[in-house]
């Protein structure tokens, strides 16, 4: 039941926020931009960002870089940003709120088009005009609607329990935002969030600035 | 103005995780883990972990694996999760709250000692016993407790105007949990979360476990 890896995970991280810049260069009334210009902007070196962007498949020409409008078409097909994906969103609380106001979503393909939650109080309310509705009903809603992804919010102790439900009615691919690493049938696929990590590098660079000082 | 690169990154992030399995064999009563046990339990090749935990300077026993208790201290340790961090939390919105929250920042040495909005009606109440005051008081507040560490979960467009007060009032480190790059001066350290990395991950799998079901 091992998982194929995907081989270019860092490069892939990075391309959303290439992908940021180059928009905003677009914006901005830019044609070209080179990969130099990208690796400034976010402190990587040119080489990095040329090698990344090459998973997309597209190259860029000496001395005037990428076209810009090719550039952004090359990421979003690679991501598959370009095309709309049904998605529902299990567990309605803090963090599932703070999800469903992203604005990156809809700019990305992802098309929420409900969120589930077992308290009463919450069912029948629009976040950010997506409804919730009752979680009793989530088989059934993503069978109509034949939704293959779920954003999961839920509390860690029903992850297991809810992940396997929503498999049962035809999700093939998890947003876990709990931390339980969940143990899903060889034809689904979980991208786990995991804050801790990206906590674990903030203390580790705290230290070796705090390190860098104190050697100074 | 370049920021020297912390060169094991992705093993960090890793540790978090590592950390976790650890800590729950444990409480099942283990003495000993092997490297191969944590691989598998996160699809992971038992050298990557070797090589992972190595950065925090401990070395399996042949056949044994590795001491649990000093295995958890020698993590700990490196990521200075073994030390009381006080830190201050700038915007306490859906996602301030999820964050304010999160179980996993107690055990990690994150000593969040209050949260701030410009909302007057959020000011004065209290989310997980942490109180919300108002966002008039925080340059106040961060020098009075000597907080070195900020999370940051203002609107975008707030980001860098509340980042540049932070530091005046002698933050050097900032959790970024909003959208926007952050020109801060040398000494202060960023770490940026970005959702849309790991949605980008997702999207990549699920087309590759597509493309894998249609060559099948």
């Amino acid at each position: 039941m091992a998982k194929k890896k995907i081989p270019a995970a860092p490069s892939i991280r990075r391309l959303p926020s290439y992908l940021h810049i180059i928009q905003q260069v677009l914006k901005d009334g830019g044609d070209y931009i080179s990969g130099t210009v990208i690796a400034n902007e976010l402190n990587l070196e040119p080489i990095q960002v040329r090698k990344d962007l090459a998973i997309t498949g597209i190259i860029g020409k000496p001395k005037r870089g990428y076209p810009i409008k090719e550039l952004i078409k090359a990421i979003e097909h690679f991501l598959g940003w370009d095309s709309s994906r049904k998605a529902v969103l299990v567990g309605a609380g803090n963090l599932g709120a703070a999800l469903i106001g992203y604005d990156g979503f809809r700019d990305h393909g992802l098309n929420l088009i409900a969120a589930f939650d077992k308290n009463p109080e919450k069912i029948g309310k629009k976040i950010q005009g997506i409804e919730i509705f009752s979680f009793d009903i989530v088989s059934e809603k993503i069978k109509k609607t034949s939704a293959k992804l779920a954003i999961l919010t839920v509390p860690s102790a029903d992850a297991q329990e809810t992940a396997d439900l929503l498999i049962k009615a035809g999700i093939n691919a998890i947003w876990n935002f709990t931390n339980v690493k969940l143990k899903v049938p060889e034809h689904v696929t979980v991208q786990k969030e995991d804050l801790s990590s990206g906590y674990a590098m903030l203390c580790v660079m705290i230290q070796a600035d705090a390190l860098d000082k104190k050697n100074a």
